[in-house]
C-alpha cells in the first residue's frame, strides 16, 4: 500500500513546475549536521541555546492562562495587529517606517518569499540575485519557473554596475525583469554587507528600471560593530518590499517572519497568504508578541551578537592561522557566514564527501548558483558550533584542503578525481 | 510613503495568477463575526474555550522545559518524526494506515491543499469539487489558475453518477482533469456525508479514469453517532490523498495539518513544502507531540463532539420551530454546518445585509461555488456560538427571511432589490 515502492504512478499528471522541483541542499544539510562527531559548519541554525528558556517559558504560560482563547483559535490572514505594530519597532532599528497595514505576518520569512514570487512572476520572468545567492530563494524562483540571473558582487555586495549592465542585456534579449533579489546586510552565503553610498545606488538604478527590490533583511540586527546597516526600504517605500524575521533575533521554531510592502502589493500578499495557510499560527505570533512587550529584547540581540561575534573570531582567527595558501575568504561584520574561495583547480563538491569522511561538513558553492557556477567556493557557517568545535572544523577542512592540493598536484584537478554534478546534493550515506 | 494611496504602481508587474485573486470571504467573516452584538452563524471557528487550558500550559511548559532547544530551532521540512507517528494513530480511527514517511506536516491542512495543487494542477487544468465546496480550497484552485468545475451533491453528498459524467464531459472537451477534491465527511458547507457503498463508487470511478482524489478530512473525527466514517484513503494508498488537521481536534490556532500521500507524490510535496516554509514549527508540533503523548486525546475529542452535537440541535430545533415554509436544510451528523436553501425568489447574498443589520451573520452560499450559482442558499456554522444564541440567531434570521418573503410578494424578488455580484464579499460598512 505504500512505503517502499520508488515507482510513481502520477508522474504524467505533474504540473510543468514539479518537475522544476529538485532536492535542494537544505534537507540534506540538516541530516548531516545531525551526527555529533561531524563538525558541521554547513547548516545555518541560530544559537537558540542563548535564549534564557525560563524566560521563554514564562511567556508562553502567560500567553496561554492570559489570552488562551486567542492564542488557540483562527487569526487574521495578514497577521496580528499588536505585533504588526511592534514589528514597525523592530525594523525602526534598520530605519524602516510603514503602518502597521502595510505589513504582512508570515510563517517565517520564507513564505513571504514564496507570495511575493507567487505574486509577482509568471515562468520565465527573470529575477535578478547576487552571485550567490541564498539557497532558499533560489528554490522558490524555481519552483515559479522564473529565469534566475547572477550579478557579480565585491567585497562590498552586489556591484551596481553589474547590476545595471544585467538589466540591459536581460532587457535587449526580450526578456522581463521582475525583481531584484537582495541581502544587503551581512551575506547569505556570501557574508558581505552593502556600504550606504552603494545602497544608494542600486536603489537609483532598481527605481529608474522601474523594477521592485525585494530586500531579504534576516540578519540586519546582527552586526558586530556601530548601528545596524539602515535598510534599503527606508529610503523608499514604493520600490521596495522588506523581509525580515525573527529566526535569528529569537527562534527559527516559532516560523514568525513578515514583509513590508507597498499599499497595493500587500493586498495582493495577504490573498496569496489566506490559499496558501488561511493565516499565520496565532499561537506563535501570540508568544512573539508577549516576548516583545515583556522581554529586554534588544539586550537578548546583544547577548546574540556577541555570541556570533566570538564564533566569527574563532573561525576567522583558525582560517588565518591554518588554511594553506591560495585560500581567500570573506570577512563577515555581521551575520553567519564566510564564503571561502579554494585554491586554484580544487573542487568544492568533489571534495565534501572526504571532507565529511573526516568529520567535517560545509555547504558547497554550487548550490547558491542556479547556473553551476561555484565550484571553487563553499560556504562556512560559525553560527552554531561552540568556538572550540569551529577551531576544530576549521583544522579537519584544512587537512582535507591540504590532501586535495597534494592529489592535484601529482594527478591534476580533483574535479577529474571525483566528479558530481553542480547541482547535487550530499548522498545519504555521506550523511 | 505608505498607508493611504490605492494606486498601485506594481500593478503591470504582477503574475498573470495575481489578476485571479480577489478578496476571499474568508477576511470578511472574521470582521463580521467580531462584533460581539451580532450573532455569528457565518464563521467556521471551533469552540477551543471546551479545551483544558490548564492542561495545555503545562504541555506547553513540558515542551519548552524538557525540548526547549529541539522546539525553538529549525526543524525537517516533512515534519518531525515522532509527530508524523502519533498522526498514523488519530488516522487509524478513520481506517487510514501507512508508513510516517508517506506523512507531511503543514501549516495546517491549507498548506497542504496549496501544496497539492502546486505540484499537479497547470494553468487550465480541471479540477472536479462537490457543488457547493470549501471556500478555502476554490480559493486555492482560483490561485493556482484551474478551472473548477462543480459536481451535483445530494443528501448522501457527490453523486457517482453525476462525477462520472462530468469526467466524460470535460474530456471530451478536451480538457484535463488532474484531481477530485472530495470532503466525504460531515461536508463544508453543506453538512453530508458519503455513506460506505458511495465511497466505494466514488473511489472506482476515480481508480477507472486514472484521476487522483484529494480527500479533505478535518471534520472525520467529529460525528455525533457510532463509529468515525472510514475514509477513501482507508482503501486505496495509490489513488487518494488524504489530508488531515488538529485544527478541530485540538486547535486551530497551532496551524497543524497534514497529508498522507503516495511516496512519488510526498517526496513532491516535501520539496515544495521546503520551497514554500522551509519547515513547519517545531514550536507547535512538539506542542501537539507532547499533547498527543501526555493527554488524553480521545476524551477531549469527544467532549468537542458532545459540545457540537449540543449545538447541532439548538440549531435544527430553532430552524424547524421558526423558518418560514419554503425555506429547507441539511442534517448533519457531524461536522460545524447546515446548508440552507432559502425559499423560491429569495437571494442570500442580496440578503445579508439586512441580515446583518437585525444583527445576524451566514456566509452566503455563492461564496461555495465558483460559478456564481448559489444564490438561493447559505451556510450556517453551529460551531462557535454557544445554544442560547445559536437560538437567538436563528430567530433573528427567520425574521430577515419573512421580511423578504413579504417584500418579494409586494414588489417580486429580493433579487430585484438589492443586486449584490454574486462573488463579492460583505462591504466594509456591513462589518
Amino acid at each position: 500500500m505504500s512505503g517502499g515502492s520508488r515507482l510513481d504512478p502520477w508522474v504524467d499528471s505533474y504540473a510543468s513546475r514539479a518537475h522544476a522541483m529538485r532536492a535542494s541542499e537544505i534537507r540534506a544539510l540538516f541530516a548531516v549536521a545531525s551526527r555529533p562527531e561531524v563538525v558541521s559548519l554547513a547548516g545555518g541554525m541560530p544559537f537558540v541555546q542563548a535564549l534564557p528558556l525560563d524566560m521563554l517559558t514564562e511567556t508562553a504560560q502567560r500567553v496561554l492562562v492570559e489570552r488562551g482563547a486567542q492564542a488557540l483559535q483562527y487569526g487574521s490572514g495578514q497577521g496580528d495587529v499588536t505585533l504588526r505594530e511592534q514589528i514597525l519597532e523592530v525594523t525602526g532599528e534598520v530605519g524602516v517606517t510603514a503602518h502597521p497595514d502595510d505589513i504582512i505576518v508570515t510563517t517565517g520569512s520564507q513564505m513571504a518569499l514564496d507570495l511575493v514570487t507567487r505574486v509577482f512572476c509568471d515562468p520565465g520572468d527573470v529575477v535578478l540575485v547576487e552571485a550567490p545567492s541564498y539557497v532558499g530563494a533560489l528554490g522558490v524562483f524555481q519552483a515559479y519557473e522564473c529565469e534566475v540571473v547572477h550579478v557579480a558582487m565585491d567585497d562590498e555586495g552586489l556591484i551596481p554596475a553589474a547590476l545595471a549592465e544585467a538589466i540591459a542585456t536581460t532587457r535587449a534579449a526580450g526578456k522581463r525583469v521582475k525583481m531584484i533579489y537582495t541581502i544587503p546586510s551581512f551575506h547569505n552565503p556570501a557574508g558581505v554587507t552593502q556600504g550606504p553610498a552603494r545602497r544608494a545606488e542600486i536603489l537609483a538604478i532598481a527605481q529608474s528600471a522601474g523594477i521592485v527590490i525585494l530586500e531579504d533583511d534576516p540578519y540586519g540586527l546582527l552586526g558586530f560593530e556601530g548601528e545596524p546597516p539602515r535598510a534599503l526600504r527606508a529610503d523608499d517605500g514604493e520600490a521596495v518590499i522588506y523581509l525580515g524575521s525573527f529566526s535569528k533575533t529569537i527562534a527559527s521554531g516559532l516560523r514568525v517572519g513578515w514583509a513590508v510592502a507597498p499599499h497595493g502589493v500587500r493586498e495582493k500578499l495577504v490573498l496569496a497568504a489566506e490559499a496558501a495557510v488561511l493565516c499565520p499560527s496565532n499561537y506563535a505570533q501570540l508568544t512573539v508578541s508577549e516576548y516583545l512587550a515583556t522581554q529586554p529584547w534588544r539586550e537578548q540581540i546583544k547577548t546574540f551578537r556577541e555570541v556570533y561575534r566570538e564564533r566569527r573570531d574563532a573561525l576567522l582567527e583558525s582560517l588565518q592561522a591554518l588554511m594553506p595558501e591560495g585560500t581567500r575568504w570573506t570577512i563577515p561584520a555581521g551575520g553567519f557566514y564566510s564564503w571561502l574561495t579554494l585554491p586554484e583547480g580544487l573542487d568544492a563538491t568533489a571534495m565534501l564527501p572526504r571532507a565529511v569522511a573526516n568529520l567535517v561538513a560545509y555547504v558547497p558553492g554550487t548550490g547558491f548558483y542556479s547556473n553551476g557556477e561555484g565550484r571553487q567556493n563553499l560556504r562556512l557557517s560559525y553560527c552554531y558550533p561552540e568556538p572550540e568545535r569551529i577551531r576544530e572544523g576549521v583544522r579537519r577542512l584544512a587537512q582535507v584542503i591540504e590532501g586535495e592540493l597534494e592529489l592535484t598536484q601529482t594527478f591534476g584537478t580533483s574535479h577529474m578525481l571525483g566528479d558530481v554534478s553542480g547541482t547535487s546534493v550530499p548522498s545519504p550515506d555521506l550523511q
